[in-house]
């Protein structure tokens, strides 16, 4: 890793600016040794980064307490605050992190479809790097390791820039990844970590197409609006997570009841979060009064239409705004529908594409569901909080995609690699 | 199909201007009935075009031959005016490639990565289709049919917008594909031809993300150049080809001298051309003098660096500009390497990233550099003219992209799909 601000300036020195084309000069120059980087040189520079960062764990903390101290300061709120904060427990983790995605196979390097062609020649896939990552993110220091470990792993050349409110704990997670780097004899510049506050510096980020292969934004929608209208470079990005949970006519009560809550209350800040609820007509005499007395129990807000707040008086009435919303807050839109076709334009109209549940025994409702709903991830009797790269299996994510094309839904390693054909013949000419 | 003109107007009127955003409107709306289409109703429809081209080809050689005599006037040289003529042979291949791609499997609705969480839940990807595709093509009328059928077949919807030189040609052409879609009860909405003069159309077309997934040019470097610059919908785009063969110190001299000849003159103006040759200082003087001689021969200008202008003095001198240039013409650079390493530096500065190939009979060799070489596609023993879908038995393809994202090298039917996350369970909760 290259730092590229001087770690030993006190706290209040500004950084100097930074020469962002260098820097993707020499992350392009290091992606070509990263490309042929062994799996074990990349596992190894992984587990040394993991023992170093508990090794170092009372150093590091020193300095993340700098950015507590200042952010308190210039007084952001408590969930900021823990967000920033590197306790024991997040450093385990992302030790942990580091040791499981060491474990990972590498994808590097693995050929599919391969064939044979009538003439003879051998044609195939091989799985290869993007090449030079950009991750620009918002105030969790983790993302440093985390966003580090998944390029690496993935044989890419990474460029982080995380928040200045993290400049000092980033510049430690920084010392640490340059230490693994050099225990493995990978390249100093395979991780470099930005810490200019110079906002242009994003600005030539995300456009230099010369140096820069991808950016994954790690933050908010404000951040990942603002780099969509700027960027010439491809972004794998995450806009709204506005997601459904249809309660078929041929729902099982139970199921539909907790599926429902779990769907809402997992956590309310999460992209899987449901938003909107949408019952059958037939049905919903029928599961409203429990569900609706669980979530208003737990303190969830309901806006409902008409008819389901004939149901349930207590309910607010919806806005044709609220079906459009992702809350990310204990509050829940419902509407009766009268069949799967309105279920499935309601979820067309207003949703955003990410993740869409119904909850059925019928069998056929469940296949054209998940046929016809376009979404990222559509499920059948499952909650939407399953929308996470761990709980697909992907051993990791570097975020949830809500783009179509490339990766989409939850990404993982794969996501971050791409294909080249590799032909191999014994002299046949063409024509 | 929609006609967005009216194409019983006289030759020499201006169409209307046509509103895109309400075009990008319908195609959304037909690509959610497409998205559903049935792979029999698909290949219904081709089969009914195919038919359909050959029962009015009288008409619709009238149509183009209207088109040639104004191109004519317009002074398009002959090479342009081939381009645009729908000679019999022309229909005939249109046809043919109808009824190819009737023939191959549905992509969609396909599951792969299948798996079984340890909480029970099943995890897949359904291979879906992208949505709407937006084709921007010059003077070619062929890219209507073609594109249009593998667009359909691949369940998305498809704005085309040719060229103005190809207008009667093309209202032509979609009236067949639109009798295709109405055989098969597919909406007329699933294919439209935007035929207005406005440029200002296709800037609104590349920019409106709303309605349009994504656009595939198909045309020379300044088009795409052009778009590029524009586009705000992401773009499966095709740059320069240049496409290196390395011959190696192993190399068997028959195959290299016939690999490079081939990689040569199969056509001079294909993006798998072979542009710059290099040669291993061991086996130049042995392989030069015969391979030089065949390709003067042919007629190929050969422009050497100095080592090789001293074994083959006919060659004028290279230039550092040459290394870069896709010449698309008989037109070679030749330049003699010391080492394998020499070879790739080679083509990371100066190639395209898109089809290169080694020589060899030394598996070591052959294996560095199809892994080290990061370009789309990277041959052993083959000459770079097989850089085609067909040859790589992807049945048809849309055009090769220079992308690294998505779809990378010849991209067949899968490179207009995208995946989608299909999970399914019996009530499984998170937390």
């Amino acid at each position: 890793m290259t730092l590229n601000t001087a770690s030993n300036r006190p706290a209040n020195d500004t950084p100097d600016a930074v020469d962002i084309t260098d820097l993707g000069r020499r992350a392009r120059q290091a992606s070509r040794a990263m490309r042929n980087a062994s799996g074990q040189d990349k596992s190894f520079a992984l587990l040394a980064m993991a023992r170093r960062l508990q090794a170092q764990q009372a150093a590091l903390q020193a300095e993340n307490a700098r950015d507590l101290v200042a952010a308190e300061k210039n007084g952001l709120d408590p969930a900021m605050l823990e967000r920033l904060q590197l306790s024991d427990k997040a450093i385990a983790t992302m030790a942990a992190g580091l040791e499981q995605i060491a474990a990972m196979p590498d994808p590097i390097g693995s050929l599919s479809a391969t064939q044979i062609r009538p003439n003879g020649m051998r044609v195939a896939q091989m799985r290869v790097p993007l090449g030079v990552i950009g991750i620009i993110y918002e105030s969790r220091p983790n993302v440093t390791i985390d966003a580090a470990a998944l390029c690496l792993k993935s044989g890419n050349a990474t460029i982080l820039r995380g928040g200045s409110e993290a400049l000092h704990s980033n510049i430690a997670l920084g010392a640490i990844i340059s230490q693994g780097l050099a225990d493995a004899g990978l390249p100093a510049d395979a991780v470099q970590v930005v810490t200019t506050p110079d906002r242009a510096a994003v600005g030539q980020l995300v456009t230099m197409t010369e140096y820069v292969d991808v950016i994954v934004p790690r933050g908010g929608k404000g951040l990942i609006t603002r780099l969509a209208a700027e960027a010439r470079v491809p972004l794998i990005k995450h806009l709204d997570g506005n997601c459904h949970v249809y309660i078929d006519a041929a729902a099982d009560l139970q199921k539909a009841h907790d599926i429902a809550v779990n769907a809402k209350t997992y956590r309310y800040g999460i992209c899987g979060a449901m938003e909107t609820l949408l019952v059958h007509t037939d049905i919903a005499e029928q599961i409203l009064p429990r569900l609706a007395a669980t979530l208003i129990a737990k303190g969830v807000e309901l806006r409902g239409c008409e008819r389901s707040r004939a149901i349930i008086p207590q309910m607010l009435t919806a806005t044709p705004e609220d079906w459009e919303t992702e809350f990310l807050a204990p509050i829940l839109a419902v509407r009766i529908v009268d069949t799967l076709d309105q279920a499935i334009d309601h979820i067309a109209r207003y949703g955003s594409e990410h993740t869409d549940a119904i909850v059925t025994e019928n069998l056929q409702a469940a296949a054209r569901f998940q046929r016809e709903v376009d979404s990222s991830s559509v499920y059948v009797n499952l909650p939407t909080c399953f929308a996470d790269g761990y709980e697909y299996g992907l051993g990791a994510e570097i975020g949830i995609s809500t783009n179509r094309l490339h990766a989409r839904g939850p990404v993982g390693l794969e996501g971050l690699t791409t294909m080249k054909w590799v032909l191999a013949g014994e002299g046949q000419l063409r024509g």
